[in-house]
């Protein structure tokens, strides 16, 4: 088998787009990110990414039809300057190896379509509860540090220690290799659950990167809930919150 | 080494065959059921599928002769319709990698013979006994839900959770890719041990789908065995059921 | 890389010769053995085989110089009949995938040199102390079952369950495929140590198939030491056997 | 993905060059000395070799620029004799298979700039503390041990058991059979932390092999900070030193 194979549902012309990136991982941050901003701009499914590098496994529609598991690319065309692509996805490869080819694979794509600049968007796990979670940048040249500084992001000497793993590095680490501008935002987390504060802090800095107005209200409500159930259990108190609210935990 | 080798031993002509795979997996439901249709229909071996994915090793045969583990496809011919390709053996692909080059042979080799269907069979554990197992279903399309539907497969929206893994997933999902019609069959069951009971649940369903009536007679007793070894460990007496009776176990 | 490189520090001329091949396994069994055929029938080295599915590994010798880990093919020539080439060597392939591929290889070398009958060497394991191990076989035709019976060799119904694993399965295996014929010789042993005494018993067996006469001192001497040893052990008193005796053992 | 990439930031002419390799592994010995004759000499980096058998991982410099994790090659030019190329780095390959990739390249590079003998430097773990590290030589000649005996290396029948695993190993063994001169210096570590007085003790051997002069001052100041803080744990005291002065463990 091919180590890979890309479906495209569709092959839209865009305009040196930009790609943001943002899989599950620490604190779930990035995927968070990537499909609260997926839905705010109704971006459309463009190409699906397929590949033996990660779980063999389908997932089950509440209409009982499948689909094998999948990293997906979404775009959203913008009135003025760069066109957007998002993609976000089931699982990161699960051999290291093939974290690699599948990165690559995205920047082919992403060369293809004459892409301007790459942000990744990941969690920095703290290992305690945050109230305002920073966003921590890393990038791929030293004007970029510059123009990130400028929005909000910090820059700290040791954060995060050991860098970044998996796509949210790969794709700054191999496209620094291939010239491609690339920054990754790092939104402080506990670690602890999937942490929509910390995605939304990420998305703030982001939209002003590339001039998207956001509307955060969904992200909001469900901080609210974990802050809700975090309290609860620090008073020691059976949470109140009924189960299907909490859906995004865990 | 080829990373897959197929031997046929014979290369019969098939009317718009339809597959129908078990291989062992949850109760080791899948092949259970497999191996009692390929006994029940009489099913000739015709190909046999050697794999550097399938475990270094041999089986020997009550006559001292071994042969290499492998994955098998039998041939039953019908009367009228879709004659009946049945995939059975002893492992699946022992890495997850392998596990797509394998489902993409078997679908190569399903398009030569200009398959008509998939159906999977699986088991869906559910972690304690089950007396009346209800059989689960998924499929590549809509069209197939309903059709599964009125020969009473169930689809539950929370059910199985995390999708189907291995053979009987990846057949439907690779398959979807490839326009190919497939559906898997879920029997429900305890996941404890070899479970006969479910198999035949499955089976039920599924001559009803294949037009093929089976005769479930070695099920029962199998069936039977378990439900009497159960209630002899509930009575927390020793089992009086002999050794041999148990070979379906474990 | 190649995956594998095959060195010929000599190109022999052999006459249909037998390949026995000993790697190291349960008991060390097989690996004693052809290391004992090697010395006794002073066979010399002609070929050695690298692979990256070894470990990344060099063996330092007495005089300080180091060699790869490798398999090792070693000839002897016969008077009459067929000479003989003797496989062994300090790992086996450390992936599953890996032993495929250098078990074709080792094929590939035999049907270079016209190779008639393949005998794998290999221990059983029976988890308790052996005092007369039979020699249990497995073969890839039926004449070959007869053949080896003949000269001692069991044929049991249940042993070993689970078949035979390793580079001694996968010859006969993957020997069967092309039509190569094959046994393996299974010694009984306790699989706690290095037992030199299955060791022995297969090349008793070994020497008749193949019509060579084998001295035996040095094993049985090994084998003696081991059985004071386990005397000792066994009569709670401490071993008065030297440390550099034992040095098969462990 | 190709399985490497590399990637030259210059390329020097260099004069029948020698090797010097030295990658984290036990006491991280040799990278510790790798990294201390790189700076020494002023080494300037040539090269860069990217792998998926590194891990996925970006490493965050202090101005916030990312680089992926790789293997490096330096170059010092002498006055006369052969030209000097270093090669260090972050990981060594994370799967055994990638291992030898990685060796193969770099003995491909050497032989590329007709280098002429290539030293390897490793720690040698006993599994207690040092104060008179010896130095442990292996080579794939025999006049080549000559030669390192005669500069105080020594060649012990019984050590290291287990011969040499890795990098330090395997350009020795890959070397030797592709011809080319190399030597492995172990420096004897407790291998409890990095351990500069082995790296020490390894180059005051290299430096005469190499003719070049190399001042250990800052490897004597980090030993003797080791020294200190050992004393202290001995005396059962809290110990003195400043955390950031022990930046070399751990």
């Amino acid at each position: 088998m091919k180590e890979l194979m890309v479906i495209y549902h569709e092959e839209p012309k865009l305009r040196t787009p930009i790609l943001v990136e943002g899989l599950p991982g620490v604190g779930n941050v990035g995927k968070l990110a990537a499909e609260h901003l997926i839905m705010k701009l109704k971006a459309k499914k463009f190409a699906s990414i397929y590949s033996k590098h990660f779980p063999p496994q389908v997932l089950i529609g509440n209409d009982g039809v499948i689909r094998l598991v999948s990293n997906d690319l979404y775009y959203h065309k913008t009135k003025s300057g760069s066109d957007i692509i998002i993609l976000s996805g089931d699982y990161q490869g699960i051999s290291q190896e093939g974290q690699y080819d599948i990165s690559h694979e995205i920047l082919d794509i992403f060369e293809r379509y004459k892409g301007k600049r790459i942000y990744t968007l990941g969690g920095w796990s703290v290992g305690k509860l945050v109230n305002q979670p920073r966003v921590l940048g890393a990038t791929t040249t030293l004007p970029l540090v510059k123009e990130l500084k400028a929005v909000g992001v910090e820059f700290s000497k040791d954060e995060p220690a050991g860098g970044i793993v998996g796509a949210a590095g790969l794709l700054l680490g191999l496209g620094q290799l291939r010239n491609i501008e690339a920054a990754c935002l790092m939104g402080e987390t506990s670690g602890y659950f999937s942490d929509p504060k910390s995605a939304q802090a990420i998305l703030e800095i982001l939209g002003k990167l590339i001039g998207v107005k956001i509307d955060f209200t969904e992200l909001e409500q469900h901080s609210k809930e974990i802050d809700d159930l975090t309290a609860s259990l620090n008073d020691m108190k059976p949470p109140t919150v009924k189960p299907d609210e909490l859906k995004y935990i865990g």
